[in-house]
């Protein structure tokens, strides 16, 4: 006694996710039959079809967009001196809603995790170093996360660029606000102490 | 500056789901984009489409089924005494997989909660009624969760089924295989006291 059939694919479907065990997904799938309406199912494969069809890396940076450029490339008013390189799409809409950042965006796409299969090749590098061609950019701030596989990619860009006539920055890491000492990882509290300021 | 608008969407529609908050549908959203192939997309599709066809509530105990009446039901080798009462299809599976019961199945697809605005015609409890018209059934057990809510619907049966000539039982609840005592909640021990036995 299973599932019938297309109750099972969906189930499926589901747990392709990240983070979505089976019990997550038959959830989801059993939400899905009791509360969906026709217009829901519907709207659903219409929204499907157009992420498939619409949703594509913006041709300068990466960052995921349905013009082509997206709109922080084509904003005039950006600071072009300044490309903050982020893991993904996600990182750049959260350090837009903070406002105080002015300069360009470029989305790797992930970082290098060798064991995953993810070389530079996978990643969007060699656009980067295109881009840097560009004498109009004079920055390139790192900002891959605090892990091994970002800052192996952080490593790895700085000797990569190291010719290049720019500047290479990365951001701080230390304790996050609300961050408790006495719960901090062994990284994070390396990072405070390694960035420590004289006050 | 925000997602583009296809995959604002797309995250929304995950939202619809129980415990999916921004973040997650968020990371599912783009977990979408960045893994889905072109078949990929048309596979959901094709999923949500056939779910939305296919998949109905049986006729008789309202299990979710593909068929009009689902296979317990159509099984002549269950033991049609008895019928237990469960909240939703997902019960059914689980009990199913202890191979323990061998009765037939009546699938509530809720629990009474006035605050949700679910009263006793939102559940399946007239189909219920009917089915007990049938004197071949003897006993029906209730297996509604042990909350306020599962425990109400529980009562309400009860009470709506006590002139009619069926022996009425409820499933046991106590302290769970691998439950800490020190650890566990009130209503549990409650009911693990209340259920106590001599040895």
């Amino acid at each position: 006694m299973d599932y019938p059939d297309a109750l099972n694919n969906l189930i499926e479907t589901f747990m392709r996710y990240p983070g979505v065990g089976r019990k997550t997904a038959e959830r989801y799938a059993l939400y899905t039959i009791s509360s969906f309406k026709d217009e829901d199912y519907e709207a659903f494969r219409t929204t499907l079809e157009r992420v498939e069809n619409e949703i594509k890396p913006c041709e300068t940076c990466g960052h995921l967009t349905d013009r082509g450029i997206c709109p922080i490339c084509r904003d005039p008013s950006r600071d072009a001196s300044k490309i903050l390189v982020v893991e993904e799409s996600r990182d750049v809409i959260v350090i837009e809603k903070t406002r105080t950042y002015d300069g360009l965006y470029h989305v790797l796409g992930g970082v290098l995790s060798p064991s995953n299969g993810v070389g530079p090749e996978e990643l969007s590098i060699k656009p980067l170093l295109e881009r840097l061609k560009n004498d109009e950019h004079k920055e390139l701030i790192l900002a891959t996360n605090l892990s091994d596989e970002g800052e192996t990619t952080a490593l790895y860009l700085q000797r990569l660029l190291k010719d290049i006539d720019i500047l290479i920055t990365r951001i701080a890491y230390g304790m996050p606000a609300g961050g408790n000492i006495g719960y901090a990882d062994e990284i994070t509290l390396n990072k405070a102490l390694e960035g420590r300021k004289k006050l």
